[in-house]
């Protein structure tokens, strides 16, 4: 019986680790790269260019993906560019400001992204601790 | 190990009870309230007014969320809507006819949000002669 | 040469009347029933079949359709379901509270949309006034 | 306890096989038609007549439906979709440069769908070669 | 005093020739490739590539994104497609068919696109005959 | 007759000088909140607030405003969010690098505003050097 086994990309897998969401996201990609077209693989390329630094730091670049990312509310994106501005030492302070500026645009329907964005957030935070530890 | 076991706010996680799904909620509200900003508080604030009874009344109101929810299609919302416009005495007739408007204005996009709509609305009416019985 | 004399379908169109409004929208719809496929007709009958009057009565289906346009934030649609709940009926202070619950749905993007909807509620209501005197 | 066992319309519900999805598709559909106004069902109807071969062909017609569901970013649209134009013949290659163009009209908001739609065009062709070894 | 003269980039405008249409879109992409970063000319220059012919044609591609562009509501973009759609040899029929598609999909949010389309495919048609007769 | 005089909201108007859209921008509001419900005039409130500076300073969070308002593609939001900017201190590189993330976020369906953004960049300079001459 063929089983959708992987078929489950988004965020909202309950009970999905931190490391299975980087894994699932790094072997899909992977697959993509692999048998997606010259124009998806250049598209894939601008698209890790643009946020590299230039007259705007990396942060703020990841800052500016993550307030796009939630008024067009994509789950995945938002995780992603949660854990980009972390990586890049964004602090709880701002991300919680980027999520006001967000919800001022985008309005109440962002809300429930809002909510999985603070729980990815505490996530993220518990993650890096315990590589530290590790 | 991390895992990321309350990172599923929305309704279509399969097996969630219509309890789980409001106890969810509540929970991350009020760690947004806990540690939000003001402009975060503040919204929520006005969101809840916003469907107070005035020159129309709260059913209505529910209503007009509802709809809006559905041509946006956000689950999550929907479901909240649902749950209120039940709550206010809105009749299955009258669900229906606020589903056939958002799928017109909204198209065939809406559809598998209106099989969802139509099963949340089963489960809240099942919860309801539960709690009445219980 | 060929001029685009006619290509301006929507209600930002400054200084037109809002009789031309209504008469380009008719011609146009005229042109689309006259050449439009079996498809298209059907949906038109439909989508004017969805605002009568059911279990919800028309001016509450028009409130529908005017929350849902606006937070897809489309002018045209909006000054249709304006002028369709002021002929149901609808007083201004109704309107402004559909308009507090699309702006709290869809945030500050919806405000210039707001800006329009409120100057065209203005542009119906004086039209009437001079149909009246007429 | 109410349990909310059929709550998972969309595509991304993890270990759901190819069968699952299609027999939920089908028991909500004929939930929504048993139960649903006039206007949904002449909606539904349509929906299913403005794929028919035309002056278009129904694979073409598909790759529209597809073209267009992925840039909405509906994981149930496009699941459908790609059902459907693998059933009309179209090949892997068709279906990548499908998903190149609705990549560069969309953005990189679509990739998360993407993944997805990736995934499922594999699962599509596993359950086709089962189905004709059985 | 400083004149917002050539801040009219939609298809919207009335009174605006098929020439000065396509004159301002030529004007303005020379002073983004001219100004613009590396990102914004990968990106054109993917965006070119994206619809030359492939495993699909070029007009089925153009049509793809005709599809996509309908149901996202961008004017400019559809005037784009429906342009070369006809150039690549795109009747009316087959034009129509996809409005079809686009509207069953996207809904009656649509229809003030579908208005203006229908008047722009007539534009088209005349100033290839007048081009032809000259 | 009733004429929609002021019914032009938007950035695409032809012809309108920077001083005209901040007039009528100024006018209007003033309009919504004489007339305006609480609900609204809070949200605006907040609204204001949201970008005052915080952990993260008034300059970025107008870029985070402008990325936001891009790829949700509201004219009269972008030409706002960048009118702040530059206010704000953004050069122009800063504002090309926002216009990238913008444009590989929400794809070729944001070209048409990434034109009316340079031309709005370019007036927005104009006008100031012009008041600084005056």
């Amino acid at each position: 019986m063929v089983r959708l086994l992987n078929y489950h990309g988004d965020m909202s897998t309950p009970g999905r680790t931190y490391q299975e969401y980087q894994s699932f996201r790094t072997e899909l990609n992977e697959k993509i790269l692999a048998r997606g077209t010259t124009i998806t693989k250049r598209f894939f390329t601008i698209d890790t260019k643009a946020y590299e630094p230039g007259a705007i730091d990396r942060k703020t670049k990841e800052m500016l993906g993550l307030s796009a990312s939630m008024v067009l509310r994509c789950d995945d994106c938002i995780a992603y560019h949660i854990d980009q501005c972390i990586l890049s030492g964004a602090t709880d302070e701002e991300l919680f400001e980027i999520l006001d500026i967000a919800l001022i645009v985008g309005g109440s329907i962002v809300i429930p992204h809002l909510r999985r964005a603070v729980e990815f957030i505490d996530q993220c935070r518990a993650h890096m601790e315990e590589s530290a530890d590790g």
